[in-house]
C-alpha cells in the first residue's frame, strides 16, 4: 500500500480526555476517531490492526474445534427474565423499547441467546461437547466511558461458549481454551500471563483471566519467575514461612516512643528495620466485637484474604479512633497485642519474628525485645498479607515477580447456572433428561489493541509486535519524485516486498524524510527501510527497527531476506 | 471439514410464519435460527456463505480503492439533529436513550458519521476523491419484520461513502462504483441487473439499484436484451410506436352492446384482438375536472406515467362511477373518445390504431370501425402505459425482457445534501471553502444470501452458486465405517481435494445414503461425489452436480482435475 492510497490520519494534538497512552496514541496515530463519549469509528490503519487480532483469534478457536456463529445485538428482555438478569444487571446494561414497546436490551454477553440456541439444537449426548464463538459488536453502558476503547460503550468481544455432559468434559475443553488462549496471545506477541481468578469447590481452577502486562495495568499480577504461575496479587497466597524462630535474646523493655505512631517512624525510633515491628490493625468483627489482625511491619494487609477469617466482618471495616481508645486503651499508634482484651490473627509471617517491637497499649509508649511464648502467647495465624516480590511462588516452584497487566481474556467454568435457569438439558446415555453444563471464554478483541500499545509504546508513538502491525515494512524514499532512478529503485523493492508477502507501506508523499519518518514511527511500523540516492550508489539500502537507536546498511540484493528473518 | 466437526442443524419441519422459499431453506438447512421478530442467529453453515458474501465485496472494494472503516451502531442524536433527519426519520429509526438520558439511534445509515469524520479528517481539496466503506450490522424497526433476513430488524451491510470536489469527480467514483457492484454480483454468480432508479436534472444517472432477479422478487425489471439497459418496470420508457397508421377500411357503426363492459368482453362479443379495443379510464384532474386516458386493449396504465401528465392529479386517482355518470352519461363500461367533454390524453400506442372499438358513451353501446381523423380528433398523445415484453428497449438496443427482481444494492449520487446541512467544507484550489459532494453505494450482505436462495432453489432444497456456497463438493461415502479400504480411500480423496483448495464437507455421519444425500441437497452443496465399495472395484466415485439429474462415474485419479474445472 502507498501513503498515496491509503492516506494516515496523524495528528500532533493530544484529546484531553486521554488520560492514559494508549488512548492518545490510538488518536494521534489515526486508528479510531471519537463519536460520542466512548464510542468510536476505527479508522483504516487502525481497523487493520483489529482485523488482525480478529484474524488471529478465528484461526485458533477454528483449530481449536470451535464453530463460529453470529447471534444478534438486540436480545429481547424475556430470555434475561429468564435467568434473573434482566432484574440484576445494573444500568450498564444498555436497554430499549422497539415501537411495539417490547423490551430489548443490547447484549453485553450472550449467555442467554447462546443457552436457548442450545436447547433447541442440542438433544442428544451424542451431540456433546460442543463450542460455539462469535465475534462480534457488544454494549456496555458505561457511567464514566474512559481510557479510548479499553473501557468503550461499543466494542468488539470474541465470546465463546461450550456444552457439556459432566464436569469431565467441561474441565477438558477449559483446558483446550487455556491452551488455545496461550496459542493466541503468543501469537499477537504480547507478553501475557494467565491468572488464577477463582478455584472451585474441588480445587481445581474455573476461572482464569488472560492480563497482557504493562506498567499502566489496573490489576497487579503475582507470577513465578519459574512457572507458570499467575494469581492477581490480592489472590496470590504468601506461603508460611520455613524455618525456625530464632531465640529470644533481648529482655522485654517499656520504651517511652513520644510521637512515634506509624511504623517507619517506630523503626527509625529504635534503629531497625521496619521487619522488627509488629503492626497492629483493628477491624470490626461479628457480634460488634473488634478484632486485632497482627502483620510483621514490612507487610501489608490484604483485604481480601482479611475478610475470609472466622470472626471478622466482611466486606471489611477498620474500626474507628474513638472505638479503639474505648476498647484498647491508647490511640492506634501504640497498639500492641501484649495484654490486649480482644480476639488477635497473627499472619503467619509473624511467628518467625523474635526480639520484636509493638505498641504497648498505652500513648507515647512502646515494647522492645519482644518475644512470643516467652512475653505473650502465640495467637492464631493466618495468611493475611499481600505477597510481596521475592516471595516463593505459590506452587512452590520459583519465586514471585509482581507486575501490572490489562485483562483481556477470561475463561469460565460456569457449571449450569445458565443451563438450570433456562432448562437446557439434552437426552443422556440413560435417556433421561439431563442439565448441560457450560463454559465461557472471552476475548476482548477491540481491547487487545489497546493493550498492546500500553505494552509497546515510547516517546515516539506506538511499537507494534510483528503480528499487530497495521504493516510490517515502510519504505521512505528521500525525495523520490526528483529523480526516476530512485523512483525505479523504489518501485522494484516495494515489489519484492509484496511478492514475498510482507505488507508494506510506501510512504509516497512529497515531505520531507523527517516528517516520513516520525509518522512511520508514531503509527509504530516495527521495520523501516530508507532509499535515498547515496544509496543508489553503493547499492544499499538503510534499514532501522522500531526500537533500535542506529540504522544500518543492507544491499539491495538481500533485503527481501532480510526482513523475512526479521519477521520469522 | 467433517459432518462430526460441523454438525448440520437441518430440520424437516417448515416454520409457521416463513412465507418465502428462501426464509423456509434458511430455517430448513440450519443457517439461521428466529431470536425474535425479525432478529436471528446465524448458524456455522449460514456464517459460511455470509462471509463468503462479505468477502467478495470487500476485495472487491478494496480493488476499487476504498478504504475500510468501522463506524458505531450506536450514533448520537445531535448528529442526526444537525440534517433534521433525527425528526423526519419516522418510527423505523431505532432509539434508545443511555443511563444519562441522552438520545441516540441505532443507525440504519451512517450518512451522518461518515460526513462528521470527512469534516473532520479532510481538509484540502489534495485529500479527495476518497472512498470508505464498512460491512457492519444496522438496524430498522420494521413494523412488520417478515421473510426472514430478508426484511430483518438487524442484518449486515456494506455501506460505502465518496466525497468530492465537483460533479465529474463524483461521476467518475460513481461509474467505478457501478463497475465495481458489476463484478461483484458476477463474482457472486447470481444473475443480477443493475437499474435505474432515478435521473439527476442534467440527464445522467444519479442512482442504480441492483436486483438479483428471482421469480419472488417484489420489483419487476424491465431490461434490454440486447444492452445492459434495465429500469424498474414502472419507471421504463415505452418508445413511440415506429411505422404508419393503416388507412380506415370500416365505416363506424354503433353497436349494442347489453352486458359488455371489460375489454375481455368487447372483444370477445366482436371477435377481435384486445388490441383492436381502445380502453377508457377517467381520473380525477386539477381543479375538480375530470380527465380521459386511452389505451391500447391489451396494454395497461402505468400511474406514475400519468400523475406526470399536465393536468392530471397525484397522486392519481381514478374517478367514481357517479362521477363518470354524471359527467360522461354512461357507466365505466362504455366509456369512449368520441364527442366526450373532458380533457383526452391517449397512450402513443394508440395513435397507429385503426378500424378499432371502443364505447359511445351510451350505456350498453360500443362504436366499431372507429378511426382517428376520420371520426375524431386524434387527442393529445403521451407515454400512459406499462412497457411489455418484447418492446423495443429505450436505450434502442434489443427488446424488453420483464423478470422479477430482489433489491439487493444501491449507488446514488446524493450531491450536497448531507455535506451541506452538516458544513462538511474542504480548502478547494483557491483557497476557498467549498462544500464538498458525495456518493453513497450500499449491498444488503445478508439480504444477499436470501435474495441468492430466491434465485436458486428447487424442491429439494438450495442451489448456490460455486462462489457462495458454504461447501463446494460434498463427499458422501458409502458404509464407510464398515470397511477399512472404502475408509482408507474417502480419506485420501478428502485430503487430496482439501490440498488442492477447494471446500469439502465429508459426511462421516453413520447414517444411510439417502439421507446424506437429502441433506447435502437441502443446504445446497453444488457438487457431490459418492464414494462406495463398488467403485472401489471399479476405481471409480460417483459425481452428480446439485442440478443434474444423473450421476456419472469419474475416475480416482481424475476427481481432483474434474471438481477444479467445475470450480473454475
Amino acid at each position: 500500500m502507498r501513503t498515496s492510497q491509503f492516506p494516515l490520519n496523524t495528528v500532533k494534538e493530544t484529546p484531553a480526555d486521554a488520560e492514559i497512552a494508549s488512548h492518545k496514541l490510538m488518536i494521534r496515530a489515526g486508528l479510531i476517531r471519537k463519536i460520542a463519549a466512548g464510542i468510536y469509528t476505527w479508522l483504516p490503519l487502525g481497523l487493520r490492526v483489529l482485523r488482525k487480532v480478529e484474524h488471529i483469534t478465528r484461526e485458533e478457536m477454528n483449530k481449536a474445534g470451535a464453530l463460529e456463529v453470529l447471534m444478534p445485538a438486540l436480545q429481547p428482555a424475556e430470555l434475561w427474565q429468564e435467568t434473573g438478569r434482566w432484574e440484576k444487571y445494573g444500568p450498564e446494561l444498555a436497554r430499549m423499547q422497539d415501537r411495539h414497546a417490547r423490551e430489548f436490551c443490547l447484549g453485553p454477553t450472550h449467555e442467554e441467546i447462546i443457552t436457548d440456541l442450545a436447547r433447541n439444537e442440542l438433544k442428544s449426548y451424542k451431540q456433546l461437547p460442543i463450542t460455539y464463538y462469535q465475534i462480534q459488536t457488544k454494549f456496555r453502558d458505561e457511567i464514566r466511558p474512559r481510557f479510548g476503547v479499553m473501557r468503550s460503550r461499543e466494542f468488539v468481544m470474541k465470546d465463546a461458549y461450550s456444552f457439556h455432559l459432566d464436569q469431565e468434559s467441561l474441565q477438558k475443553t477449559y483446558n483446550v481454551m487455556y491452551q488455545t488462549y496461550t496459542n493466541i496471545f503468543n501469537r499477537f506477541g504480547l507478553k501475557f500471563r494467565a491468572v488464577i481468578a477463582d478455584s472451585g469447590a474441588i480445587g481445581g481452577a474455573v476461572s482464569h483471566e488472560f492480563h497482557v502486562l504493562a506498567d499502566s495495568g489496573e490489576d497487579a499480577i503475582a507470577f513465578s519467575d519459574a512457572s507458570n504461575y499467575a494469581a492477581n496479587v490480592e489472590k496470590a497466597e504468601a506461603l508460611a514461612p520455613q524455618g525456625e524462630r530464632p531465640e529470644a535474646a533481648e529482655t522485654l523493655t517499656l520504651v517511652d516512643t513520644p510521637n512515634q505512631h506509624s511504623i517507619e517512624e517506630v523503626s527509625r525510633f529504635f534503629n531497625v528495620g521496619a521487619e522488627q515491628c509488629l503492626k497492629t490493625l483493628i477491624v470490626r468483627g461479628d457480634d460488634n466485637r473488634l478484632v486485632a489482625l497482627l502483620l510483621r511491619g514490612d507487610h501489608e494487609l490484604n483485604p481480601i484474604k482479611a475478610e475470609k477469617i472466622p470472626g471478622v466482618l466482611s466486606p471489611l471495616q477498620f474500626a474507628g479512633d474513638e472505638e479503639i481508645i474505648a476498647t484498647c486503651g491508647c490511640k492506634p499508634g501504640s497498639l500492641g497485642p501484649i495484654e490486649l482484651k480482644i480476639p488477635i490473627v497473627a499472619d503467619r509471617a509473624t511467628a518467625l519474628m523474635a526480639d520484636f517491637i509493638c505498641g504497648a497499649n498505652r500513648d507515647g509508649k512502646h515494647y522492645s525485645g519482644v518475644n512470643w511464648a516467652r512475653d505473650l502467647p502465640l495467637p492464631a495465624t493466618a495468611d493475611l498479607r499481600m505477597v510481596v516480590e521475592g516471595d516463593p511462588s505459590p506452587d512452590r516452584q520459583g519465586r514471585i515477580t509482581i507486575a501490572r497487566g490489562i485483562e483481556v481474556g477470561h475463561i469460565f467454568q460456569l457449571g449450569d447456572k445458565y443451563s438450570a435457569a433456562m432448562n437446557a438439558a439434552i437426552i443422556n446415555e440413560a435417556g433421561k433428561n439431563q442439565i448441560m453444563l457450560m463454559g465461557c471464554y472471552g476475548i476482548g478483541i477491540s481491547r487487545v489493541v489497546a493493550a498492546a500499545i500500553e505494552q509497546g509504546h515510547d516517546e515516539r508513538g506506538i511499537i507494534w509486535p510483528n503480528e499487530l502491525a497495521p504493516f510490517q515494512v515502510a519504505i521512505c524514499p528521500m525525495n523520490m519524485h526528483k529523480s526516476d532512478r530512485l523512483l525505479e529503485t523504489v518501485e522494484k523493492i516495494y515489489r519484492e516486498l509484496l511478492d514475498a508477502g510482507i505488507e508494506v507501506l510506501l510512504d509516497d508523499r512529497k515531505v520531507r524524510a523527517g516528517f516520513m519518518f516520525s509518522d512511520m514511527e508514531l503509527i509504530g511500523i516495527p521495520h523501516r527501510i530508507v532509499i535515498g540516492d547515496r544509496g543508489l550508489d553503493s547499492g544499499m539500502v538503510e534499514y532501522q527497527g522500531r526500537t533500535e537507536h542506529e540504522s544500518r546498511e543492507i544491499p539491495f540484493s538481500e533485503i527481501v531476506d532480510f526482513l523475512k528473518s526479521k519477521l520469522a
